[in-house]
Parts: structure tokens; sequence; C-alpha cells
């Protein structure tokens, strides 16, 4: 095969053989097409789309294109959950202890943060000691100790996506619903997943900033996952006001813990924990592991008995971590500089907390990357107290900030009063 | 400037500013873009063409991306000649002398062939000691003295089509008439040219199949040529059959200077020097050096007088070359076996003769590459005695084959034979 023949194919509009797919995901993973080949195919496949079949059988090519984690021995079902990434979205750190303590198998790869959405890689690289570089072999055996596993992002599965992927990040070819949807569902393939949950973000702070792009990948999320023989559900989530209270990496550890350990908590928090309980509930019914009644009260139980803080201890100290960050949360980073930031104006409600100002803000803080090599101060963040439909009066706080310098919290307490919109 | 948002305009058919053209030039001339953006640009501007406008902007930024060669000095007009390439194209070889008889400047950068088209670098190359690496300041002398310079492409003139040329190759974007306008002309431009000659080719044997295509490339060629403010002509010529008697490198040196020698010729060489004639009558009429009937006399007297000719002479003997070659054609390297093809078959009139076949032929037998890095065998070839319209008896010799072994020449004489219609 030759891949002049598949680059012209996509250009002319040609439909792919299964073929020429498996061989531009090998030669992607393998490194015997080079880039500039590949990035003339990505450019011409997303100005001329793949359809719905030849998108499920590059999500096979690139599944395939390197190790997998076979899951075999475990109890079924076996679960991943992917977000489509968001400000403040600490949604797995939370979710994955509920899923194991209901008894569901789940296994994850997950990513770093680039721009303003951040990533459960750096958020957990908050937590002293916690590994992140689980083998698939070290996976598939803390899976089976304690239900769930969670590694960053290796060199070994769908090595296809990583190519592909750093190429798009750098040939404006990021946003192509068929291109997005291979990449995403072909590391959950590997990842040896059976059922996947798939949370897509929609507003100001995520990728996709319309319901009709949002929907629209939703619904190829489903048709393609179905298509490649998975259980998938790609649901929808606001992300116009960032997710929870907390934003920026340790201060979200520290919020998917408070979550799991119940009470009382802010309305911030409360939103957070709503999204848990309905994707955990989905994993549970989409599975067939319980009807839905059941699984209410499955993950109800799971987080009023403390089972699935206690799987959050079991988790950390699996993973080689601290586990009394769990419940000793001034064990994680913290930064040296904390303020608090009132409302000034006349009494009304908040119409808007403005996602993409809060997450750039805690990039600009040192939060997140302006570039790869960026290092990440996990200590520093945002924790908001109100959210949109809350009443606000004059001199009342509304945001607590975690910041390196005084100068910092100062700049960033005005920013924050900017991003607000009340009447 | 980001060359991602040169990309994504190209991408979403945002008309470039002509500083992101320049950008994009300087770029791959300089290696500061890498290749793997660059392709992704060239396969969007491949399938979302560059509009007149922008294709003139590029042709200048490419033209400026290196040095130029400045004839500032040197007799006017500054005329240059250019072929979209076929076989048996050996036209510029006898053209040049003729237009430096006639008392133009010309300076010109030729190519390698690949492919079925050679390439007037590899045809020249077989003159003993033949130069064809002369630097600018060289070619800017030579010119000066005698009126005329060939080299070879240099890398430091117009660089970034050198870049951009390489990835096309190798990307499947090779066929896209801004793309292929702006590598001709910024070369031409380079080169110090303001009187530009195109012959395009049209045919079975040349890069534009039908007429259609070919005419587009001129229309293009013209208007493009003018917006960069160069007097450019742009005609047809027929590629169907092979230009002239002689296919291979050093038999199309010698037939080159047996029509400028005059005198009784064959029919094929007789075709061969019509559009010698024609394009050096375009040259003096365009540049406006003489009007039409003197320019037709002018160019016969450089021909009857034997003036051209000894331009030639001057011309190889001022690039290193052997120039007893001009008048004694044996020394140029000649195979070891010549063998004669026959018709044999009922008497007709000859209605094909298949130039993609016979330049496959010469190709196979060692004349030309097939790969970039292949060694040429300048020796070998065929010289045709019929063209399209000659009847031909049973029994008449139709062609001599030129080939390194008894083997070769047998099976050359059996494809020769396939590529003739005849009734």
């Amino acid at each position: 095969m030759n891949i002049l023949d598949v680059i012209a194919h996509r250009r002319d509009k040609v439909p792919h053989l299964r073929d020429e797919l498996s061989f531009l995901a090998n030669g992607a993973a393998n490194g015997s097409i080079p880039d500039y080949q590949l990035s003339a195919w990505l450019m011409a496949a997303y100005l001329n789309p793949l359809s719905e079949e030849e998108t499920a059988w590059l999500t096979l090519a690139m599944a395939e294109s390197g190790e997998r984690i076979d899951l075999t021995g475990l109890p079924k079902p076996w679960v991943d959950k992917h977000s489509t990434g968001g400000v403040g979205d600490k949604t797995t750190i939370a979710l994955l202890p509920v899923l194991a303590a209901c008894g569901l198998t789940v296994v994850k790869m997950s990513g770093r943060g680039l721009g303003i959405t951040g990533g459960t890689v750096d958020k957990l690289a908050s937590i002293p000691g916690f590994r992140l570089d689980l083998t698939p072999d070290e996976m598939k055996a803390q899976a089976g100790r304690i239900g769930l596993a969670l590694t960053g992002q290796s060199p070994n599965l769908a090595p296809a996506d990583k190519a592909f992927y750093a190429l798009r990040d750098v040939t404006a070819t990021i946003s192509s619903i068929p291109l997005i949807v291979s990449s995403i569902l072909s590391k959950k393939i590997a990842g040896g997943a059976e059922v996947i949950l798939i949370d897509v973000k929609c507003g100001a702070g995520a990728f996709m900033r319309t319901r009709q792009d949002a929907e629209e990948l939703a619904t190829w999320l489903r048709k393609i996952g179905t298509l490649c023989g998975l259980q998938v559900t790609a649901e929808l989530s606001d992300m116009d006001q960032p997710l929870g209270a907390a934003v920026g990496n340790a201060l979200e550890v520290r919020e998917a813990f408070e979550v799991l350990r119940g009470g009382i908590m802010p309305m911030p928090s409360q939103r957070f924990l709503e999204l848990v309980r309905r994707i955990a509930v989905e994993a549970l019914t989409v599975s067939g592991k319980l009807a839905e009644k059941e699984a209410l009260v499955a993950v109800e139980q799971s987080l009023m008995t403390g089972k699935a803080l206690a799987k959050a201890r079991e988790w950390v100290q699996a993973q080689g971590g601290d586990p009394r960050v769990v419940d000793e949360p001034n064990r994680l980073p913290h930064a040296p500089v904390v303020s608090t930031v009132s409302y000034e104006g006349p009494t009304g409600s908040v119409q808007r907390v403005d996602a993409a100002e809060i997450g750039q803000l805690v990039v600009d803080m040192g939060g997140g990357r302006k570039a790869k090599s960026d290092e990440i101060d996990p200590s520093v963040g945002v924790v908001l107290d109100v959210s949109v439909g809350m009443q606000v009066d004059s001199g009342q706080q509304v945001a607590t900030i975690h910041a390196a310098t005084k100068a910092m919290a100062d700049g960033a307490a005005e920013r924050i009063l900017k991003a607000l919109t009340v009447f």
C-alpha cells in the first residue's frame, strides 16, 4: 500500500478501504509514515470528513496500533469515563471511588491539562507520592485488588492517537468530529473498557461552545462507539460556569474528597456532586448491573456509609500516595497567600460566572500550562462561594484566592469580580 | 504572526493577508516552519485554492525568499523560457542560442527530469565537461559576455519553492494550479527575467493531459505573471506524440544542434524546429524588440547564417563543455548497441505515436530516473523516423534504438511498434 494513494483518496473523497486506515494508524504508530504525510492526510480529513464507517475503522485501527490492557478475569462490567474537558472538572477523582465502591471495575487513562481546561493527571499529581505512570500490568493488578486504577497516558497504548494528536495540535486540525471521536474512543478501547461514559462539556469554559456542536459530538460518540462494539453513553453537561467550587489542582482534589465525605456543602459543590451521582447511576444502569432505582440507592449508600471515601483512601495508597490527604486536606500543597473576595454592589442574583475567564485566571496564576513544557504550581487557584442563581448582597464573600504572591492575589480578585454578572 | 492562524485561514477560506504569505514563504525557505505544518497548509491550499491575488503574493514572496540574480547593466530584454515538460522536449537547447543570436539576454535555471518527462539539465549533462552549477555571479557574467547562461536549480534561488516542491511531491498536492503557477514563476522572477515564454505541453506525454486543463494553466500563468509585473506568454503545444525525432539525453542534444545546422531534416525534426521558431518569434515580439515580420526574418537569418550554431558553440565552451560536440555529435556518449525497427503491416497513415509509452520505454532503458537518486545513462534512447500523419509501408524503418544491451534493444523494438497506431 502507498501512503500517497491514501492521501489522494481522502483529498478526492474516495472512500477509504478498511486496510488503508489500518495502514495509516500503524504507520503513525511505528513512525514509518513521516509527519508531513500524516499532516497532509489530517488536513484532507478535516476538510473532507470521514464517514461513520471510516471513523469506526480508524478508531479500531488506532486502538490496535499498540499494547492493549486485557481485563479478562476481572469482574465485569469494565467501565471507563471520559470528559471532553472543562474548568474545575474534577469529576473523575470523586466518581471513580464511587463506581468501585458499587462493584464496578474501572481502569482509566487520563491526560494532562492544556489551556484553560485542567487535566486529571495534573490534579492527582498534587497528592504527594501519587504515581501516574502505572504500566498496563500494574493497572490490571491494582484494578483486580481494589476495583480501580488510573494512569497518565502511556506511550504504548494507542500510539497512533499520540502521533495524530501531537500533529493535530500544531496543524489546525483539532476540531474535526470524526478525528475527535476516534481519538477518544481508541484510547478507551486500548484501555480495556467495554462500558464508556462520556461527559460532553458545553459552554464558555469548554471545547464545544455551542449546544449544537456538543450534541453533534455526543451523537457521533454514541454511533461510533456502537459500531466499535462498545456500550457508550454521551451526555451533555453545562460548562458556562466552572464545575463545583474549586478551580486549581490541589484545591480540586480537596473538593473531590470533600463531596465524598458528605455533610453540609456549599452550593457550587452540591452542583458538582449532582453530576457525579448522575454519571455513577448511568454507569450502573447502562452496564446492566442495576436497574435505575437500585442504582440510585447503591450510589447514595456508597456516599452515606463512607464506602466511597474508604475506596478513595485505598486508591491513593495503592498508587503510592499519602492516603491521609483524603481526610486531612492540609497535607496537600497550599499557597502562601490566601485572601477573600467580596462582592460590592446592589443585591442581585448571579446570572453568570464566566468559566473561560476563571480558567484563564488560574492558568495565569501558574496553575495551568501555556506551553506543553511549563511547570505547574499545584497549590494556586480559586474557590468560588457562588454559582449561577444564587443571591448576593453587598459585602458578601464570593471567592477565596490561593496565590503565590500578594500582587497575584490582588490582580486575581479584580478578575474574579469581573467574571461575575449580577443583577 | 502564528503559523497556526495561517493554516486555519486557508482551511476556513479566510483570504490570506500578503504578510501571511511572506511569513509562509520565508518560513519554508529558512526552515523555521516545520514540514508537517507546511504540508498541512499545502493540503488546505489544494482543497481551498488560492485566489489570483493570493497566488501573485505567494509567487513574489517565494521569489524573494532567497538570492536573486540582478541583470542590471545587461542589454534588455531579459528573457527566460519554461516548458511544463514533455517527452523529447529539447526545445531549450536549440532555442537559447537562437534568442542570444537575435540579441536577447537569456538567463535560465533548468530542472532535472523525473518520470517520463526529461529534464534539460540531464540532457546538457551528456556534453563532456558541461557545467550546470553556475553561481548567480557566473550566470550574470556569462550572459553579459555571450548573451546566454543556463544552470541547474540553485538552492539559493527561490528556496521556498524548493521546500514546497519537495513536500508537494510526497503529499499528493502537486496538481494544484495556483501552486504550480507560483512554483514556475517564482523561480523565473528570482532568476532575473522580465519576459517569460511558457510552453504548456498538453497530451498523453505531458503533465496536463487534457486541453481544458492546459488552457486553464496557461490562463493562470498569464494572469499571475501580469499581476507580478512580468511579460508572460503561455501557449499550448501538442505532447500526444514525442517532440522531434530523438528521445534520450545525448540523442536529444544531437538533434537540437542538428536543427540549428539546418539543411534537409526528417519530418519529426521539422516539427520540432517549427516550435523553436514560434517561441523565438514570440520572444522577440512580446519583449517589444521587433515587430512580427522582422522577428520572423531575424530568427530565420540566425539559422541560415549559422549565427545560432556559432552561439551554441560559444555557449558550450563558456560553460566548460567541449564545443566540438556541436558539429561532431559522435563526441557525445553513444550506446554500444544500435539497431533499427521496421514497420510490418499494411500501408497506412500514422495515427498516433504514444508519447507516454516512448517516454517510459526510455526511462526503462536507463535514460531517465524512477527514483530521485537514480543514475542516468546519457547514451540510450530512441530516434523516431515517423510522426503523426506520415505514410508508412511494410518493411519501412520507423525508429533506431540506442541501447546498453542486445536484449534491451529487442524489448524496445517491440514496445515501439506497439506505441505506433497505423491505419
